[in-house]
C-alpha cells in the first residue's frame, strides 16, 4: 500500500500503457480476419484511399495552425511568472496526439468494414464481433493515448516545477505545472474542434449529395456502386463519425480531467500522496474506467440472428460503469482524506474558511460522482426518448410528413426546442446535486466520472460507422441480401447509440465548463462576474451569439459543399455515358475530392472564431467580460447542442420507418410516397444538425473556456502589476534551483 | 415656465388625450371614405364577424385569468409593506387598456380593409392614404392610451403615497407607488403576450392551411374566393398583425417607460420639479414621440402612380425621429439639473459614493438616449439587409432552392443564425455606450427613447396587414387586376417594415431588460448574482431553456392548426361539390372556427409558463436563481428572437422574388417551377418564425423581468424578515395619514 501510495503517480501512464497493449492485441485480430473478395477489397481500397487524402489535406493545414499558436503560447509562457514556454511543448505534444488518435481511429475503422461484410456472409454474430471490436480499437487508442499523454506530461510537470522547486502542491509552484499542462488539453481540443467540424461538413456533403441525387433524382438506392458520390460518402463515415470523433472525445476526455485537478489544487488535502490526491483523482478515476471499458467490451456478444445487438451493448456499457463506479468508492475512500475538504479561495485573508462557504468529505466526492453519472443516464434515456422510432416525437413528424415537406420540417424543429426542456432540467439539478455535494470540486469530478468509461462509450459509437461502411460495401458488391440486412440491423442500432453518445458529451461539456470557469475566475484573480453589470451583460450576449454563427458557417458549408457535389454528379449522368447501365465507372475520386476540399476550407472560419474570440474579449474588454462571454456561449451551445442534434436524430429516424412502412389516419404509407419524400427533406435537412453543428457544440464550449484559462494569468492585473517584482524573484529562485540542481549530483 | 414646472405631471396625460382626439378625428375620416359595391362589403363582413368572434372567445379566456391573477396580487401587496392590495387595480386597468388597444386596432383594421380596396380603384396614392391613416388609428390609439393610462395612474399613486405621506421621492414612499405602478405594466404585457401568441397562431395555421391546400394542391392561387381557408387567412392578418401587434407594443411601450420611472427613483435630483424630473422623462419624451408622430405622419403621401410608397413613409419615420430627438434635447435640458448624478444604490452605508461608481450629467442621459436611436436604426437596417430581396442573403436561399426543398431550408436556417452577428454586437456597443453616457439610468431611458415614436412604428407596421386584406378582397370580389397591383404593392413595402419594426422591439426588449433587472435586483436587496456560482448558472441554464420551448408550444401549435385546417378545406372540396366552379359556397365559418379554438386553446401553456415560472423560481430557489434566469432568458430570447424573425423574413422574400422571376446559374426560373415550390416550403416553415415564435420572444422576455420585479419584495429576506417590525410602524402611520386628512378637511 505504502509502494502504491508513493508511486501512484507513476502508475497512472501504466493504466494507458494497458490499453494500448489490449488496442494491439485487438487490432492484430481485426486484422487477421478474413476481407472477402477481390471486388469488396477494392471498394474498401477507395474508402481507405478516400479517407487518408482528407487526413493529410487537413494534417497539412493544421500543420500551420500548431505552429503558429505554439509560437504565440511560448510567447505568452515567458511573459508571466505563472507560466512557462514549456506550455508551447505540452500544447504540441496535445495536438499531435489528439491527430494521432484520430488516424488510428481510421485506420481501424477502414480495414473493419470489409472485414465486417465478410462476417456478415456468416452471421450476426460474427458481424458485431469485427465492427465491435474495430470500435473497442479506437476506443482503446484514444483513451490510452489520453491518459498516458496526461499521466506522463504531469509526471513531468510536477516534477520539474513542483518537486524540484521545492513548492507547494497547493501554491504558486502546482498552478504553475498545471497551467503548463493545460497546453495539453488546449492541444487536443483545438484539433478536436478542426477534426470534428471538418470531418463533419466532408461526411454531410457527400451523404446529402449523395442522398439528393441518388435517391431522390437518379432513383437508385443508398450505396449503389453507380451513384459517383457514393465512395465520398463512405469515406465521410471514416472521416467524419470515426477520426472526427475520436478526436472529439480525445480532447473532451482530457480537459474534464484537466479542470477537475487545476480544482483539486485549491484543496489542502491531508492524505498518503503528499496532498496531490485531489489532484490524480481524476485521472486515476480514468484509468479504472479504461480497464472496466476492456472487461465491459467482453459482454458485448450476441448468438442467435435474432438476439438483440442493441440489448449486448447496454450490457457491456452499464458493466462498465458499474464496475468502475465501485471501483472508484474504494479509490476515494483510499486516496482522500478523512477530515472535510474546502477549497482554498473560500479561504478569507487570515485562512479562516468565509461564511456560507461550503466544506465536504470524500464520501460527497463520491456522491457527486454518482450524480454525474446519473445525469449522464438520464440523458441518455432523454435523447433516446425525442430520437427513437415508435415514440411520440418521431411519430409527430411522421404524422406532420403527410401535410407536406413544410409540415414535416416545422415538426421536426418543434420536437428539436421542445427536447431541450428535460436535458436542462436534469443538468441544472446535476449541478445543484454535484455542487451540494462537493462543491466546484464535486461539479468538476462529476463530470469526469461521466467520462470515465470513454473507451467504452467510443466502442460504441464507432462500431455504427464501420458497419454502415460495412452495409455500403456489401451494397456496391451486390451481394445478397441477408449480408446487407445484418449490416443494416448493426448500423440501425448504431445510430441509436451514436445519439445517446451525444446526450452524454454536452452534459459533460456544461459541468465541465462551469469547472473551467470556476478555475477561469480563480486565475484570473476576479471575485465577481455580476450578471447586472452592463459590461458583462454584454459579454453574456455576444458568448451568446457565438454558437449561432458557429451553427451557421457549418449548416451553410454544408450547403454549399452538398451543392457542388450535386452538381458534379449531375454532370456524370450527362456526361459519362452508361453509368447507369454499369457500364462505366463513375469519377468517384472528383467527388471525393469536392468533399474534401470543400470541408478543409470551410472548417477555418468556425475554428478561428472559437480560438480568437477570448483572446480579443479578454484583452481588450478585460476578465469579467470574458467571464460573461464563456457563460453565453456555454447556455447558447449546450442548448444549440441538445436542439440540433435531438433535431437530426429524430428527422432521421422518421425517414427510416417508412422503410417498414408506417400508418397515417388508417393508410399505410412506404417508400418512395409522397409522405415519405417529406420525411426525406427532414432527414437530409437535419444531417448538418446532428453530425456536424450539432456536436461541435460541446467542444466550442470547452475550447473556448481552456484558452480563456490559458490567458488568464495575462489578464490578472495583480500578476501583471507585479511582473516587474516578480522578475527578481525569478532570478533568485533560479540561482536557488541551480544550486539544488548542483548537490543532487 | 413655474407653471410648467408645477403642472408637468398633470400635462401628461394631456399628450394621450391629444393622441386620442387625433384619432378619433382620422377614425371619422376613414369611415367616411366610399366602401365599394356589395360583394366586397359582403366579404369585409365576414372578416369583421371573424376577427369579433376570435377577440370574444380571447377575453373570455383572459378574464378568468386577469381575476385569478388580480386576486392573487392583491394578497400580495398585502403582504409586504413596500406594496399595497391597490396593485392589483392597476392590474386590471393595464389588461383591460392593452386588450382595448387590440380592439381599437382590429376595429379600424376591418374598416379600412375594404375602404383601401374601394381606394385602390382610384389611385396608388389614395390606397396610401386609407391604409397609412388606419394604421395612424392603431398608432395613436395605443399610444394614446398608454401615456393617459400611465400617467393618470402615476398622478393618482405618487399622490397617494409619496404627496399625502410626505414621504420622499426618492425612498420607500415612491418605491411603492413605483411598485403599484408595475401592476399596470404587468398587466398590459401579460394581455399582449396572449394576444400576440393567440394572434400569431391564429394567423399562421390559416396562412399554411390556405396556402398548402390553395396554392399547392389545388392549384389556386392566394384569395381565391374558392378557398374555404381565405377568409380565416383575413381575419387572421386583422387578429395577428393588428390586434395582436396593438397589444404587443402597448404593453412594450409601457414596460420601456416603467423601467426608466423606477431607475430614475434612484436619482436624487435637483430639479424644478420637486426632484422627480428623472422619473417623469421617459413619459414627457413618450408625449412628444406621440405629438411628433402625428407630424411625421402627415409627410406620408405620394402623388404619382410610380412614386416609392416605402420613400414616403421613411420620410414620415425620419421625420418623427428627428423631430422627437430634438425635442427631447431641450426638454432634457429643461427639466434635469445641472449637477451631475448618481443612482443611490451607489452609495454607501456613509452616504458615499462607492469607488468606481459612474457620475453622468444631464448631457449624458441625451448621449444615452442619441445612441439609443443610434441602435434602433442600425437594427433597422441590419434586419432590413437580412430579409431585402436583391440581397445577397436572400439570393443565397433562392440559389439553394434550385437543388431542392431540404436545401433551401438549410440555406434559410444558415441566413436566419447568421444574421444574430450584427445586431448582438450593435447591441453589445449599444449597452456600453448608454451605459457609459448614464449608467443604468442610460440604458433604460436609451431604450424608453427608441419606443418614443411608437404611435408612427405602428402605423407603419398596421397598413401593411389592411393593405394584404384589401388585396385579399380584391381578389375575391374579381376586381380588375391594378388595383390588386396598388394593394399588392403596399403589402410588399408593409412586409420590408413590419420586419425592421421587429428589430426594434427586439432591441428595444434588451435595453429594457437590463433596466428591468437593475431594478429588480435593487428591490430584491441582492448585491451580487455571480455567473460563476453553481445555482446561478443553473438558473441561466434553465431561462436559457424557455425562449426554446416556448418557441417549441407555438410552432407545433401553428404546424397541429394548420393540419386540421388543411384537412378541413380537402373535406369541403371532397364533399362540396362545385366550389372549384363556383357553384358552391364554401363554409368559410368552419375555418374560421378551427383557428380559433386552436389558438385559444394553444395560448395558454406558453402564457403561463413565461408568468409562472419566475414564481416558482424565485420562492424556492431565491432571487439571485430568478436573476440568473431572467438573465438566460433574455439572452436567448434575444437570439431566438432575431434568428426567427429573420429566417422568416428572409424565407418569405426568397418566394416573392419568383413572382417577377429570378435567374440561377443563367437560367429563369418563375412561379410554379420546382424551385418555386422549395421557396414556398421555405416561406411555410418560416410563417410561424416570423408571426408567431419570433415577435413573441420580446414579451416574454420583458413578462417575466416585469413578474420578477413584481415579486421582488417578497424574495427580499430583510423586507420579510422586518415584516412583523413594519406592521407595527404601518399602524402608526396610518394613524398619522388619519390626522392628515382630518387637517386638510
Amino acid at each position: 500500500m505504502d509502494f502504491l501510495n508513493t508511486y501512484l503517480i507513476y502508475l497512472i501512464p501504466v493504466f494507458g500503457l494497458i490499453g494500448i497493449l489490449f488496442m494491439i492485441t485487438k487490432s492484430a485480430w481485426v486484422t487477421a480476419q478474413p476481407t472477402g473478395d477481390a471486388s469488396m477489397n477494392e471498394l474498401a481500397g477507395y474508402i481507405a484511399d478516400g479517407a487518408m487524402a482528407f487526413l493529410r489535406a487537413e494534417w497539412k493545414v493544421l500543420g500551420y495552425f500548431v505552429v503558429v499558436a505554439a509560437i504565440l503560447l511560448a510567447w505568452s509562457g515567458t511573459t508571466v511568472e505563472t507560466s512557462s514556454p514549456v506550455i508551447a511543448g505540452s500544447f504540441i505534444v496535445g495536438a499531435f496526439l489528439s491527430a494521432f488518435a484520430g488516424y488510428l481511429g481510421m485506420r481501424i475503422a477502414t480495414k473493419s468494414n470489409v472485414r465486417t461484410t465478410q462476417a456478415a456472409k456468416t452471421s450476426l454474430a460474427q458481424a458485431l464481433k469485427v465492427s465491435f471490436t474495430g470500435g473497442t480499437v479506437m476506443g482503446l487508442g484514444v483513451a490510452g493515448l489520453a491518459i498516458i499523454g496526461l499521466g506522463s506530461l504531469f509526471i513531468l510537470f510536477y516534477t520539474m516545477y513542483v518537486v524540484n522547486t521545492g513548492g507547494s502542491v497547493n501554491g504558486e509552484a502546482m498552478a504553475k505545472a498545471l497551467d503548463v499542462l493545460a497546453g495539453f488539453s488546449l492541444g487536443a481540443e483545438s484539433i478536436a474542434l478542426f477534426a470534428r467540424v471538418g470531418g463533419g461538413i466532408y461526411t454531410k456533403a457527400a451523404d446529402v449529395g449523395a442522398d439528393l441525387v441518388g435517391k431522390v433524382e437518379a432513383g437508385i438506392p443508398e450505396d449503389d456502386v453507380r451513384n459517383p458520390a457514393t465512395i465520398a460518402d463512405n469515406v465521410g463515415d471514416n472521416v467524419g463519425d470515426v477520426a472526427g470523433m475520436g478526436a472529439d472525445l480525445f480532447g473532451s476526455y482530457v480537459a474534464t480531467m484537466l479542470a477537475t485537478m487545476v480544482l483539486g489544487r485549491e484543496i489542502v488535502s491531508h492524505d498518503a500522496m503528499g496532498g496531490i490526491a485531489p489532484v490524480l483523482l481524476p485521472m486515476v478515476i480514468a484509468g479504472l474506467g479504461l480497464i472496466f471499458s476492456i472487461v465491459g467490451a467482453s459482454f458485448v456478444k450476441i448468438k442467435e440472428e435474432t438476439d438483440s445487438v442493441q440489448n449486448a451493448l447496454n450490457i457491456g456499457n452499464w458493466a462498465s460503469i458499474i464496475l468502475t463506479a465501485i471501483a472508484t468508492y474504494f479509490v476515494v475512500q483510499w486516496m482522500l482524506p478523512n477530515d472535510t475538504m474546502h477549497l482554498t479561495r473560500d479561504l478569507d485573508a487570515n485562512g479562516v474558511l468565509k461564511e456560507g462557504s461550503l466544506v465536504f468529505t470524500k464520501n460527497g466526492v463520491f456522491g457527486s460522482i454518482v450524480v454525474g453519472l446519473v445525469v449522464g443516464t438520464l440523458m441518455s434515456i432523454i435523447t433516446e426518448y425525442y430520437t427513437a422510432m415508435g415514440k411520440r416525437p418521431v411519430l409527430s413528424i411522421i404524422k406532420q410528413s403527410s401535410t407536406g415537406h413544410a409540415t414535416n420540417i416545422i415538426g421536426g424543429l418543434a420536437v428539436g426546442m421542445e427536447s431541450t426542456v428535460l436535458p436542462i432540467l436534469v443538468l441544472a439539478a446535476g449541478i445543484y446535486g454535484s455542487y451540494f455535494f462537493a462543491g466546484l470540486y464535486g461539479v468538476a469530478i462529476a463530470a469526469a466520472g461521466m467520462m470515465a468509461t470513454t473507451a467504452m462509450q467510443l466502442a460504441i459509437d464507432a462500431f455504427g460507422p464501420i458497419a454502415d461502411n460495412a452495409g455500403g460495401i456489401a451494397e456496391m458488391s451486390q451481394l445478397p441480401p441477408e449480408v446487407r440486412h445484418r449490416t443494416d440491423n448493426l448500423d440501425a442500432v448504431g445510430n441509436t447509440t451514436a445519439a445517446t453518445g451525444k446526450g452524454f458529451a454536452i452534459a459533460s461539456a456544461a459541468l465541465t465548463s462551469l469547472a473551467l470557469f470556476a478555475a477561469f475566475v480563480g486565475v484570473a484573480g476576479i471575485e465577481h462576474i455580476d450578471i447586472y453589470k452592463a459590461n458583462v451583460l454584454a459579454g453574456l450576449f455576444v458568448g451568446g451569439m457565438i454558437p449561432f454563427i458557429f451553427s451557421a458557417l457549418c449548416i451553410s458549408a454544408v450547403g454549399r459543399a452538398a451543392m457542388a457535389m450535386v452538381e458534379e454528379v449531375r454532370r456524370q449522368f450527362r456526361e459519362i455515358p452508361g453509368i447507369m447501365e454499369y457500364k462505366a465507372r463513375p469519377e468517384y475520386e472528383k467527388c471525393v475530392e469536392i468533399s474534401t476540399k470543400a470541408s478543409i476550407r470551410e472548417m477555418v472560419a468556425p475554428g478561428l472564431i472559437a480560438l480568437i474570440t477570448p483572446i480579443i474579449v479578454g484583452f481588450i474588454f478585460g476578465p469579467e467580460v470574458l467571464g460573461g462571454l464563456l457563460a453565453g456561449v456555454t447556455v447558447s451551445g449546450v442548448l444549440m447542442g441538445i436542439f440540433q442534434s435531438n433535431a437530426g436524430g429524430a428527422w432521421d429516424n422518421a425517414k427510416k420507418s417508412f422503410e417498414k412502412g408506417v400508418e397515417i389516419n388508417g393508410e399505410m404509407f412506404y417508400k418512395k410516397s409522397e409522405p415519405h419524400k417529406a420525411s426525406v427533406t427532414g432527414d437530409t435537412v437535419g444531417d448538418p444538425f446532428k453530425d456536424t453543428s450539432g456536436p461541435s457544440m460541446n467542444i466550442l464550449i470547452k475550447l473556448m473556456s481552456i484558452v480563456s484559462l490559458v490567458i488568464a494569468p495575462h489578464l490578472n492585473s495583480a500578476v501583471n502589476n507585479s511582473a516587474h517584482l516578480q522578475k527578481e524573484i525569478k532570478v533568485q529562485s533560479m540561482n536557488v534551483h541551480t544550486i539544488k540542481i548542483e548537490k543532487k549530483v
